[in-house]
């Protein structure tokens, strides 16, 4: 990742500006704010604002005044029991806003969670900067053979070669040309007094899916949760996953104890199934359970197997 | 309203407790920030954060990185521009969470609006206050005669006195009741060691409709101003208009540029029809048009011309 | 339940209108459209509309053009898979609308559920019937000891008298208040011609929380089974358990492989945290946990142990 | 847009199953039920399936039984005065599920409306055809000189065919290019047995944005007037505007009142200011105002004697 040295200033700016609040404020938090986390290879990930903290979610819970006083249940174990127990709302009372630099293709995938907050960088309006995603050569995965959705070996040698070349001239031919049926200088002015330039509207439909946009994206703790379940998970395709993993951290920093929880009750947690339950019900009364006669799929049975594996 | 000694100490605590952040501020919201503003006879409105300001409005809209610097258009500029051509995103960038006080069937009202979270103290758990709402004798209004949803004059005499009467009598006994079926004391040891006591989730059922409850909300700008836009409005219930009028000063207070341009743009504005576009091109070039000229039903036409005459 | 017999009429008149349509058709649910399904004492649930069968979801995660003809895996072997890894957007494919008549503390529980299309009863509007919920006396529950929101033995003798008096009484006694506040007769005359009649917004605050209300109420599939595993649970509140049980046999009658689906990866599923996945594994490996050694707390061990135990 | 024999064929036998229901029928939309109806170069818009009529949004405003008897106000009367009042519940009643091909710049912009149900093709787990959208001569625009979002005249002569001829080639070699990273035949197996072929999720980031996607996607009445309010508008880009006339007409097949009720109070409706009302009000007692007099700015000004003008 590359900002520019007026980025940086203005960044730097942000975080010399300290001013005084009455609102809660999260400690932790506050020592990422406005920072650009690298993400990819010109990606990132910054903290604009956000709203609450663990006390928030306690407070929401207990509906209370001011810092809740009728401790019957201190807040830790409050906001584990709550996560436990799928109680949404309090954690719906803290929100988060991101802004993230990202390849379209992975903001194709991340805008398909709607409950979130969101204003993209217009390509209708504006022009986009001349950056793309190339996969580092370790991630440059080939096919699973045995599962349409995933990832298998990483290409070596000639064709490793070949597809990065092919993603490298691609993008930046796609792109010269996108600048160049704009026609625009950097003031405004026709490259070439001689052509009118195209729509920017229209030129963008020249652009691969591999460049960078920005947005910014806010949503509440809830929600994003649900979200880094989804796309921190193994299962994740990996360009999406390695943002998910930084708001992981982040999420962390703001709210510890209902990150904790998150952790407990979600990332490490296992759903069983009414069969898988009966299965291990007769594993645990020694029974010796197969596939045959688990009354699961073949399918099903491994990931059973994988769950108790781990 | 009548807030215990202790919630007023908590507020009061609240309210001392500087803290330092780099997150904006919204001066003129601190200033406010978790007072209890009065609604109704035992109702409030509180707010106990926020995120954002207007400045946040105008930096989403450029999604740039900090304060943002090309400014074609003043930020003041940008906001109505914004508002003026239903740019609903930049307002979602703003979020606002309120601790609210009101009778039951005004928040029946309230919960219709889906976009916002949610928490309510819940009578499944804990034990209602014995506050209901009896409106000012000036508010006790009769049915609308040529209006099924609306108010017209206001109840005198014996059946004014009657029907408040019946209100302060039912409130009290069906909540002394429910009090009686509970059989608690404030310690949660039973009032009557003979008697068990009813579930608290079916006990509620005997209140009335006029009992308050409180909940925390929590909205973004634009759905806040969608909100007031329906609930600030003459023709909504006076009862829920209250709690609009203190949201319209707080979010004054808020986003002050935002607001003056939700003024011009919501509140103040009209909309015509395509019918009532064509009258008034007639009008104005000189023709004088009839509810019979206008091809209007007749209550169109009494909205055209209220709108003309206001 | 008593359906008026103007009401039957009309249900039997359009279960009688038979027409032609090129949409898929849910035989099983055609059979229960427009039927009054009785929940509680003077509610129902009845189906007035649908969109889509099991078809519809296979088809929808296909994205094909018609029946879909790649089947690498039939139909209910793909419903299965979706529901097991949380795919939820070709659930939201199938829609169902209901007409749902509820006691009001009811349907103040339903609407928190936010995605959905509700139409109420308007008590602003129009005049509510005089119906209310009274619990059977084998569901007149005491409060539980051990749990703040559940329900423990039925109350008996003296007491359990007592409640159902109070309840019946403070319920007619308000809706008789009500019903004479607003002053009309059936067709819409002063019922005493000196009276002016309270506004219908103001005089339905009256009314007890055990009144019946209703609703046309839209859903789609993926955010019904959200709900239903929520509401059809044993730990839901028994009043709006009857109204989830009612739309689960519905649910399995429209979509009978997404149902399936439900029973076995949702409603009989168990999820297990991180520390319960580590206990088990020793437990499957032979060793004797104890709450002590199991790194849970003595309430979650407790649900730990209801989980092998069921 | 070609469709293939395949396809013609499977929504040939889809128009040819007629089912019998018990449902309300919208006979208009029965007429274009299945078929595909063509949009730019390559892609269509297809009605899969639909709930409720015009009738639906009366009966849910009603929430009767039936049919709906007392009828005070006709069918038609009260669609216009919920349209008018901004009531949006009962138009939430109806649903409309399409399918669409679409380029994906297109569908970029479309996903932004969040309030809909969507499965998308997906090129993680499929590979996409190869289709792009180019621009027909006559849609092939300059930049607006006056406008940062619009379009100016049409490119001709040489500037238009090197246009053309970039859009035509690029796309085709990214595709050609993708396809060769994949190294699959027809059947799957290795179109080169000496290369392991790039992963599906990772090739796709070399697609331009013109490469057609397609979805499956359903939205309420409510929803689709919104979408439809702001893409069948002038303003909107060329190329969704297509789609959102087509879906016009579908609407207006479908239900024909609150189609009709749309037309009246959105689409050809002009929203005026506080300021603009205050203008108009001297403009029609006489006065003549100008933009200096106004309070408008010069932006505004021209809006508001253009919406006078139309």
């Amino acid at each position: 990742m590359t900002l520019s040295p007026e980025h940086q200033a203005e960044i730097d700016a942000s975080r010399a500006a300290t001013r005084t609040t009455l609102r809660p404020v999260a400690e932790g938090l506050e020592q990422r704010l406005y920072e650009a986390l690298p993400a990819l290879d010109h990606g990132f990930v910054r903290v604009v604002d956000y709203m609450g903290d663990d006390a928030a979610i306690v407070q929401a819970a207990r509906v209370s005044y001011g810092a809740g006083t009728r401790k019957a249940r201190d807040d830790r174990g409050l906001i584990r029991y709550l996560m436990r127990h799928w109680h949404s709302t309090p954690f719906e009372m803290c929100e988060i806003k991101l802004h993230v630099k990202l390849p379209i293709f992975v903001a194709r995938q991340w805008i398909r969670h709607r409950t979130a907050n969101v204003n993209e960088y217009s390509a209708r309006y504006s022009i986009l900067d001349r950056e793309f995603y190339i996969p580092a050569p370790e991630h440059l995965a080939a096919q699973a053979s045995n599962n349409r959705q995933g990832r298998g070996d990483v290409l070596e040698g000639a064709e490793a070669e070949a597809v990065l070349r092919m993603l490298r001239e691609d993008s930046a031919r796609c792109y010269d040309h996108y600048a160049g049926m704009l026609n625009e200088t950097a003031d405004g002015s026709p490259a070439d007094p001689d052509k009118a330039g195209l729509a920017r509207e229209l030129a963008r439909m020249n652009l691969t899916a591999n460049v960078y946009t920005q947005w910014y994206w806010k949503i509440d703790l809830h929600n994003l949760f649900h979200f880094l379940r989804l796309r921190a998970d193994p299962h994740a395709q990996y360009e999406i996953r390695v943002y998910a993993d930084i708001m992981c951290e982040l999420a962390r920093a703001w709210v510890p104890a209902a990150y904790e929880a998150f952790e407990e009750y979600r990332l490490g947690s296992v759903q069983f199934s009414a069969s898988a339950m009966g299965c291990l019900k007769r594993m645990l009364a020694g029974e010796s359970v197969t596939q045959e006669s688990s009354g699961m799929s073949p399918g099903e049975w491994r990931e059973f197997q994988a769950a108790l594996a781990d």
